[in-house]
Formats: structure tokens, sequence, C-alpha cells
């Protein structure tokens, strides 16, 4: 592997690597408007054609079988002898609202600043097109793919991925692989890469409390009627205390302690509470004491009201015992919590502590996904490393990860392959906001890594001790 | 004092008694709709006009300063030597709205069952006719009245009495009186004739809690910052448990204990508790550990959250920390409890329980108003008692209202004067909903009652010992 060769092909065609993703920001792939129905298969079939122009030996469009968006699949074959990669992706995007802080149309991108701006420039048509491009280039250099690559790209991602595990399950066989590639994620900077290395899991579910059947006026009948704002009140309190230490009984019986290697690897993430706390608004942060910002985001659960309401909100006040009260709760989930059992140990709880003068109803769970994390004892996050060492001169930090991305542990659970978020966005892309970009450095370094891991997974797939 | 030839006479002019009211009821002197501005000048010309045919020697509109609607001040003067009564009532009244829900149109009165309905029907141009109509009666029996009559009738009751206590201030010695007649409450029933002798105090205010400037994702902070939502219901949860047992420190401190009296008072109050359950859709009271629904709304204070929002509250979910959390509270007050004293012990409280990990602004208090009560001990009482027994056989029952009337406390501490509630309505009238109605039995009652209360207040007034 001559890394000056790849440098330079990429930097002599930077033009030619853009133009395809660019025509493929174009296409307004927004799945969660069904205004945009049309759009979102458009670029479904805009794909296929891409990776069968590329060489793919089979390239597949999966409808769904109810409702939804396809999947697109795509095998480029090379040899029985050397290991498969799988690329995970979504070519849908976040609807574009509020159109009007856009400084430019969010589907006609732009390249201002070495950035190129667009909606799912990041998100994540950029990062698909990272892996795309590197097999451009692979195949104008060498004539031919180091590796077996697969592509499983999904127009439901923004949406849920609803139809995803079903065909996972389906098409167990075909998806096989040795490893998956996502990019989906953001590292710290190409000064300080990183590899997100574990994401929480996550449940989250409603509570409903019916008092009176109607507002009751709260001089007539306070004091003798339970008020369902109180009594929700009551609940959320017992709940979480205000330091985020979660009340509910066994909630942490399963939680990993943090290790030495994790705390290290914590250390090694360059942040600053002040600036912290600032990029925020807030005066102080409220971690679990003995817990630091990063370590209790990423290696510690959390429970968080999403949003409540009862009774009158508007202006004014109006005096009344509201009929009902609502509250919308999720709960960040880390190794090795099961989120059944913490859901079930969730209820029940909050079961036994509503009184009985009112009625609760329980809506959900929802989203219920295992905390994720990558095994990186093994080879494929070795190669990793490597790769990235090589073409951006330091070995990645790990980082740890608040947010959840149901799909993958379906996908590593099923397929029994490890997954590595090999992710070059950055936290200030302003993904799902207006003015989504992504840095062209980073891109073209993504490519550049990309084609790095394709040529060394073989050889430090036949050989681990490389 | 002869009551057939009373009863005989109203029975005679029943038509007639209730031609004015019909007149009066078709005028749309709805205080809360600018659009009805003219119509509630027109009640208060119509009202002095009335005022004056029957006689008043002075007859007078008193316009507010700025903004609002005029009261109606007239005196029936007969001699310095007798007492004076003072008739407080309103002549505007609630929106008709829901318009769809009424059987009849709201501004026509009919009378349909022995019952006139009409949106004012009872509440309060039909009680103020009673004390209206009491003066003619009298006129034409006895060719004068047995005492001095005094009305203040405001047209702003509705929409929160703004310019009343501006008025009772600047006409302290116009609005002299021995007593104050209030008709504008309810009793039991005829067959249990009652005189509310109570109302709780109020005082309300609004939490605000500011944690991070924006939204913040659930995932990525989830753990590490304070969650308003959260926090406000560990606040909340701080002042009130599932019990109605209110936990401010010294809250209780001036609450006098519920007396003898007071007990055997309500003991004598039809009550049914399945049947109250029922008529709330509720499967179990929730009063403060022994007490009863009476005691507890009618003698012990209560603090109800009447409205919260913060986040997300569509549908599905989202997963957010909020950056902002929202509650509306209300307190009654009961005896010896003072607004002043109670909402600086609830505030200094709240703040000292808020953690800094969120900012709290709070917005009021407002609505503030002492808890009233009729010195019942006294002759204007008694006098109203005797007036019951004569006219509907028994004494009245002593109910202790849930309610406030924040006027009522101002009237009474600024012209020191005892306060009593002459109520004919029913808790059946529907008044604030649509199809308000008055009993015509109620409303003949309470014409005659009044006839009887300003025939025996002078002889009573002169020799107490009566």
């Amino acid at each position: 592997m001559n890394i000056s060769e790849i440098q330079e092909y990429i930097n002599n065609n930077r033009e030619e690597l853009l133009n395809n993703l660019k025509d493929f920001l174009r296409i307004p792939s927004v799945s969660a408007d069904s205004k945009h129905k049309k759009d979102v298969l458009k670029a479904a079939e805009k794909l296929s054609e891409l990776l069968t122009e590329l060489g793919a030996n089979n390239v597949e469009i999966w409808e769904p079988e109810e409702e939804g968006h396809p999947t697109v699949f795509a095998e480029f074959f090379v040899s029985e002898e050397l290991p498969t990669v799988l690329v995970y992706g979504h070519y849908d995007v976040q609807p574009p609202d509020p159109m009007e802080l856009w400084d430019s149309p969010p589907f006609e991108p732009v390249v201002k600043d070495n950035k190129i701006y667009a909606r799912g420039a990041c998100d994540d048509k950029g990062q698909l097109f990272m892996h795309i491009n590197a097999i451009k280039v692979l195949k104008n250099l060498y004539g031919k793919l180091p590796c077996n690559i697969k592509f499983v790209v999904e127009g439901e991602e923004e949406v849920g991925s609803k139809n995803l595990p079903v065909f996972i399950k389906k098409y167990k066989d075909k998806l096989k692989s040795d490893v998956i590639l996502v990019s989906d994620t953001s590292m710290i900077s190409l000064e300080t890469p990183s590899i997100s290395v574990s994401l929480r899991g996550i449940t989250a579910f409603e509570i409903r409390l019916k008092g009176p059947d109607r507002d009751l006026h709260s001089g007539v009948y306070g004091g003798a009627v339970a008020n369902p704002a109180n009594v929700l009140a009551n609940i959320l309190a017992k709940l979480k205390d205000n330091n985020n230490r979660i009340l509910i009984p066994g909630f942490y019986d399963d939680v990993r302690p943090i290790g030495p290697e994790e705390k290290e690897n914590i250390a090694k993430i360059p942040f600053d509470i002040e600036e912290y706390k600032k990029s925020i608004g807030i005066k102080e942060v409220a971690t679990e004491p003995g817990f630091s910002p990063l370590e209790a985001t990423g290696l510690r659960p959390s429970l968080d009201v999403n949003g409540m309401v009862s009774g009158y909100t508007g202006e004014g006040g109006k005096t009344i015992i509201p009929s009902k009260a609502m509250a919308k709760i999720s709960i960040r989930l880390v190794a090795n919590q099961d989120p059944d059992d913490i859901i079930n140990k969730t209820l029940n709880y909050i079961k036994e502590i509503t009184p009985n003068s009112v009625e609760i109803t329980i809506i959900g769970p929802e989203q219920g996904a295992p905390p994720f994390f990558t095994d990186t004892s093994k080879v494929e996050y070795k190669v990793a490393e490597e790769a990235i060492k090589t073409t951006l001169g330091k070995t990645p930090v790990k980082t740890y990860e608040g947010g959840s991305i149901p799909i993958l542990s379906t996908m590593q659970k099923e397929l029994e392959t490890n997954v590595i978020l090999l992710g070059f966005g950055l936290d200030s892309d302003a993904i799902h906001s207006p003015n989504e970009h992504f840095n062209l450095d980073n891109y073209y370094k993504g490519i550049e890594t990309i084609i790095v891991y394709n040529l060394l997974f073989p050889k430090y797939f036949k050989n681990p001790s490389n």
C-alpha cells in the first residue's frame, strides 16, 4: 500500500469525488414527509444506479411489505478467500424546516469555506459517499477491490428504521460479513481523531394520570380530591433526585462500573467544563456525585422527563384541579442493563407509588434498545485504529456516546458481527438543523481512511497478529 | 309583620315581579367581551332607571377612571333613625359560549318547568332582582320602606372586579351601612336552606424554571445537565403529599382548628360520599387524614397545581431535556391565614429547595385575598336566620365554602361592616355554563325572605335581644 499514491489520486480528483455527492444531495429524500415519497424512491433508484455503474455484481431494492421506504442492497464480490465488509448507511434525510434559517436552499448544495452545505451533506449522504467513492478510487488505482464489499442502505433511518430489522432477519445470509462499517457518527476532530466505541441504550414511555372526569373548581374541591398534576409530580420526584441519581429500586443492579481503562480513555478526550456549561447556557452541571459529565453521559444511565402537561397553561390563571396529567419519560441504558428488565422495574415501581385516588395508564415502552458497544479487542477494530493512524497520524481516542442508535444493536445481535463506527462528522456540522454541512477535509480524509481500511482488512484478517 | 299578606301579594303578582327581570336578562351585558361594551353600559343605565322609578333619592353611575365598566350606586333613604342595608350585586354576566349547547337563546329568557332560562338568570341578575322587587313589594304593601337601603352594583364581577375596590375607598362615606347583603351564592335547597358563613382566601403564582438555553438531546446530555421538568416535579413534590397535606414549613401555623360548633354545623349538611365521588368520577377522595371532604374543602387550606407544561407534549416521543418548565399554583387559605405571610413562606421555601442548576422566576402572586367569614354572632346574621325560618320554616344550616370571592374581604375590611351571603341559587343552576337557569320558587322565596329581612332588621337592630 502506497499512501502517497492514494492521497495524490484523491487530491487530483477532488471535483469528481464531490460531484456524484452533489447530484445525490439535490434529491430531497425526506422520509418523514409523505410529499417527498417519490423523492425518497428516486434516491433509492439513483443509488442503485450508481452502485451498478461502479461494478456491483448484484444490486437489489428491497421494498417493504407494508408502508415505508425501500432499502438498497449491493454486493461487490471479489473472492471467497477474502473477507467481507458490510457498509451500513441511510439515504433519507431530516426535514429541512425551518426553511427561513437556511443561508442557501437545503437541496442546492454549495461549497463555502471548504465545507459543503446541504440537508444530508453529513447525515448521512456525505458519509455514505465516502464509502462509494472509496470503491471508485480503489478500482481506478488498482483495477479491483482488495476485499468483498456489501452495502445495505436504508431510507427510514430518520423515521425509526421500521423495516430494516425485518430485512435483516429475512436476508441474514445476503448480509453475512466479517465487519459492519457505519459512518453515521462524528469524531472529535481531524487533529484528535476518535472512534465511538459505545452508545447508550434507550427505553421510553408515557405516564397518563386521570383524576376527576373533568377539570374541577380548585376552590370547591381543593383539599378533598387528588390533583393529577400534583400526583404526577410526586411520582416523578420519586424517580430521580436533583443530582441525576435514579431512585428506582434495582435500577443500578446491572450497571458495569466504569473501569480504569475507560477512565483513562475519557481522560484523553479534550474537555473544558467552563466551555461545556457556556455552550448550553447553564451555571452548574448536575451529574451523579463522583462522575464527570463525559462519564455521566457516556457510561452512566440517565432518566429524563422529555415533556409533561396538565391543566391550564395559557396566560394568567385558571383556578382548577386538572382532570388529567401526562409525562413522557426516556431512560438511557448502559452495559449491562437490559431494556426489558429496566422497563419492568420502572413500571412496577411507578404503579406501586401511584395512589388509588388517580387512574394510571402507561403508553409504551417505545424505542427500546439495549446499549451498544464495539468489541475493541477484535481485529476489525485494530484495523480502524491502524487506518486512522495512517491517514491522520494519530491513534484514535475512544469515546463513549450518550445517544442511541437502536438499529446498531439489532444488526450486531442478528448478524453476529462486530460494528465499527467509522464516523467523520463533527459535532458542529448542524445535522438535523438549518445549514447542515460537512467539512470537505473530513470528507476526503474519510475516503482515504476507508480505502486504507479496505486495503488493510484482508491482511489483518488473515493474520491478526499483524 | 303579616307574612300571609306578603306571600299573597307575591303570589298575585308573579308575572309582574318576573317581567322586569326578563327585560333585564335581554341585555347581553357580557363584561369580558369588548363587543358588548355598549350592552354593559346599557344594562347600567337600565338599572339606574329602574332604581330611580322605584323611588331612589339618589342614583349615580360611577365611571371608572381608566378602562372598565361602571358601577351603579343608589340610595333609598328613609330616616336617620333607621339602620341601613347595603345590597351588593353585579349586572354583568359570563360569556354565553359555547352557544350550540344552549336549548334556547341565552339572551331570550324563557320559563320552562318553573325555571327561568337565560345567561344571568341566577348569576347575578336574578338574585339582584330579588332585592329590587323586594323594594317594589314593600312600597306597594306599606307605602314606604322599613329601613334605609343602598345598592352598589358593579359591571366587572365576571372579569375580576378591578375598579370596585377603588370606588369602595373613594366613596366609603356613601357606602356606609349597618349590614351588607350579598345574593350571589347558592343554598343547599329550599328544604334545607343554608347560609354560607365563610369562604376561603386565595393566593396564586407561577413558577418558571430555566435550565439549558435550548432543548438538548437527552442522549448527548442526559445525566450531566439538570432537567427543568424533573426539577419542577421535585419542587412540587415538596409542596404537598398525596393526602393533600401541605409540606411548606409554617404553613399551618395560623390555621384555626375546626371547632366543635363547626363540626356540628357540618354534620347537619346532607352529604353522601358515594354520590360525591360519582358526581366527579373519582374512586377515592384524598383528604388530609382525619378530615371529611366538607371539612377539608371548607375549613382546611389547600394547594393545587392548576396547570403545568414542559418540553414536548405532542404525539409520540421526542428525546429531549427541555429548556424550560412552568407550573401555575393556587393556594386556598382559611382563618386565620394571612395571604402575605403564606406567600412569603411559600416562595422562600421554593427558592430554598430549588437547586442552583436551574434558574427560577416567580410570577405573581396574583388573586390574593384573605379568607372571608361572616360574624354569625351579630344581629345582622340572626336576622338572616330569622327571616329564612319565617319564609322556609327552618333555621338555615351554616356552610363553609371552598371558593373565594376576593371583593367580599375588601368590602368587609374597608367598610368595616358585616357581610351576609343571602344566596338563593342552587348548585344545579348551571351558572357559567350553557342553559343557566334560576328556579322560580327560589326567586319568589328570595324576594319574600329579603322583604322579611328588611322588616325585621330595624327591630333587631334597635333591640338585639329580640
